[in-house]
């Protein structure tokens, strides 16, 4: 991969050392001695061989000295990106996962919720979860909030704020709590239920997330072939439609989302914590539909998409003891999920998942030899598999020119 | 629980504050304002309530003023046991965990293996393997080595100077490997794979992990009922044996275990890592067999029993999926595994694994409000939960008096 984009904004920075991303071609890509220029609007402006620096520095006007050289161990990678994490369930999160669902719900998360209505509280709880997944290499977040309008509003302030890139969802509500309230609901109110429902497909949430769920809008919608075609007859599955978990949706409706464009959030660590089921990953590869990871926070007891990486390699391993024909997903797979399939699944991958000349430079310097960090490294390590595996904050920081120059 | 140990010695130190730990009855106590003494030789000589230090100080001759007080954010739990983990496969920890078993063997484990002939070499790495898991929490380690008998007695020199109790094997042989090797030899000699196995059973390590391993030990001693019965007939399966594993133990083969004392090390990540298949930890429950938590380094790749706590939950959650009658682990289950539960396994209850008096204070301090740690806390928290869930090093702090005094 080489390239170069003439601008007129000017080199801003100049990066040499190793540059690991995932193409279109290839999961994983490691570009040894590179060099990488970013402009003064955020936005990568070459990435070619080491080799080539002089003839550049002439060409873009920078000067070699300047060039900042990455250590030993040391690499840059892609920002990585969540695609479903509740921001208002954060105060809670690793913690009541053996709680059935309805508990779960009444106990943590409706009185929780209400006290966003109390804005030093949100701003409390909202700083403090940007600060989190920035911490854990998340630059972008799709994240879910509550019903108030002021503390989701602040919720995108804070994320600006801080140098995340965040789209807010106003309402968060849970496809899982609304199964054993409707079992209670039914027979008192179905219009109430059905209300509950409507509101919650409207905001194009979760999807197929676990059985009981998939039986109960059959139930309700009887004129719709399918969970999916309900989405679809309302208006709602688009190229801006991103659906949460998706652990059973069938062969059907994984083509219609390919055809409207629609994504999967795929959020292992949600899935196994409130035992939803687990998303075979090869079939909606297999469909070509877009997917991404998500934490699902509070679902998932992490708020770090590595955690999410490692989660995803883990069921797709527990589906391999169950179906020996499947394959489980690879390092290099999960790491594109984490970066290029992420900004696809948002639908912002023109602008950010990999290192490609015209995109912003939103990225993390991961350093594996810092003495006292996580990793022991070994001379014939694959450094970026043990990173995945074992990685851990702060020994990664956070670069994302773009908001810095932008 | 409170109590208190006459004893010669004298008191070395007093700790007030909380002291969370398993006991016979209860899988997690919390002892809140609990203050407990340690002897000069490290025994625990009395942990009563905090409003008894008074009385406390003038039977066991110490100054009030001497007490150490915890923080706000502060516990003592007890050090963690990893009762299964092979210290010479460390240096390839968290990586090639997508090779077949067969590459996996030989890209990795053999020419590794035979490298710990050079001392200088196993110096190194099991220095770094015995500073990694005390940084986790681990205090007790069962560890496997490599045939080399100069290197295998170096990690446990090494394990003592550093200050971690460690029970050394001096084999580390996998039987994950031999299967697909199996397929190879047996049409060439059957004579040299039945010594492989011979030599690999002596060294009591892994039994049931998966299930063409089982079915291998059927055919090859066809007089034993079992694969159980295999170690049985040799001899080999007393209240010294820990078996890793164990994923396809038949109710028969546990009854087995339970009569003669034989405990299972229970290795969650490396089994969903190399799809070995997933312990039903409920039946070895209702068989009442020992049962400890290992970490299976590298088949795991995570030399953190508190990863080994996290995938335990999972894996009950993924069995729990499949068939929704079987009640998920509990963290405070966990917890126990991984502090009583180890110690039992090893058969070194009547020394560790929680806060009795008379046994070691072998004990980790956890403090969950260092800021820049991996929590953020908040009022209502279950801090326990949320530090077993999210807790990483350094946010723990190892204490084991009796090393320092025994
Ligand atoms: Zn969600
Ligand atoms: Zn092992």
């Amino acid at each position: 991969m080489s390239g170069r984009h003439d601008t007129a904004a000017g080199i801003a920075r100049v990066y040499r050392g190793s540059f690991v991303h995932s193409t279109r071609d290839a999961a994983l890509e490691i570009l040894n001695d590179f060099v990488l220029g970013v402009d003064k609007s955020g936005k990568i402006t070459f990435i070619e061989e080491g080799k080539n620096v002089d003839r550049l520095a002439q060409e873009q006007g920078f000067n070699t000295a300047d060039v900042e050289n990455l250590g030993p161990g040391e690499f840059f990678m892609p920002g990585m990106v969540d695609t479903h994490i509740h921001a208002s369930q954060y105060t809670y999160m690793g913690t009541a996962l053996d709680l059935p669902l309805l508990q779960w719900l009444n106990t943590y998360t409706f009185p929780v919720e209400s006290r966003y209505r109390d804005l030093k509280f949100a701003r409390d709880v909202y700083t403090k979860v940007v600060k989190r997944t920035l911490r854990n290499g998340t630059t972008t977040a799709c994240y879910f909030a509550t019903i108030h309008t002021d503390a989701s509003l602040l919720l995108g302030q804070i994320a600006d704020d801080l140098g995340q890139r965040a789209l807010v969802g106003k309402v968060c509500m849970d496809i899982n709590p609304m199964v054993p309230q409707y079992k209670e609901l039914l027979d008192e109110s179905k219009d109430e239920t059905l209300r509950f429902i409507r509101e919650l497909l409207q905001k194009k949430s979760h999807i197929s997330e676990n059985k009981e769920e998939v039986e109960l809008v059959k139930q309700l919608f009887p004129d719709c072939l399918s969970y999916t075609d309900v989405y679809l007859k309302h208006g709602l599955l688009t190229d801006k439609t991103v659906m949460a978990h998706g652990c059973h949706l069938t062969d059907e409706e994984l083509k219609i989302f390919h055809k409207n464009g629609a994504s999967i959030s795929h959020c292992p660590s949600s899935n196994i914590s409130l035992m939803s089921g687990i998303l075979n990953v090869r079939n909606v590869q297999k469909h070509k539909v877009k997917l991404g990871l998500g934490t699902d926070v509070a679902g998932g007891y992490s708020a770090s998409i590595l955690d999410a990486v490692r989660r995803a390699i883990d069921t797709s391993k527990v589906l391999t003891i169950e179906h020996p024909q499947l394959r489980p997903l690879t390092f290099e797979e999960v790491f594109w999920l984490a970066t290029l399939g992420g900004s696809e699944a948002l639908s912002l991958d023109d602008r950010i998942g990999n290192f490609e000349v015209g995109k912003d430079f939103d990225a993390l310097r991961v350093n594996v030899s810092v003495p006292g960090g996580p990793l022991d490294v070994f001379p014939e390590d694959v450094i970026v598999e043990k990173f995945l595996n074992l990685g851990k904050t702060p020994w990664l920081s956070f670069i994302s020119l773009f908001l810095q120059y932008g």
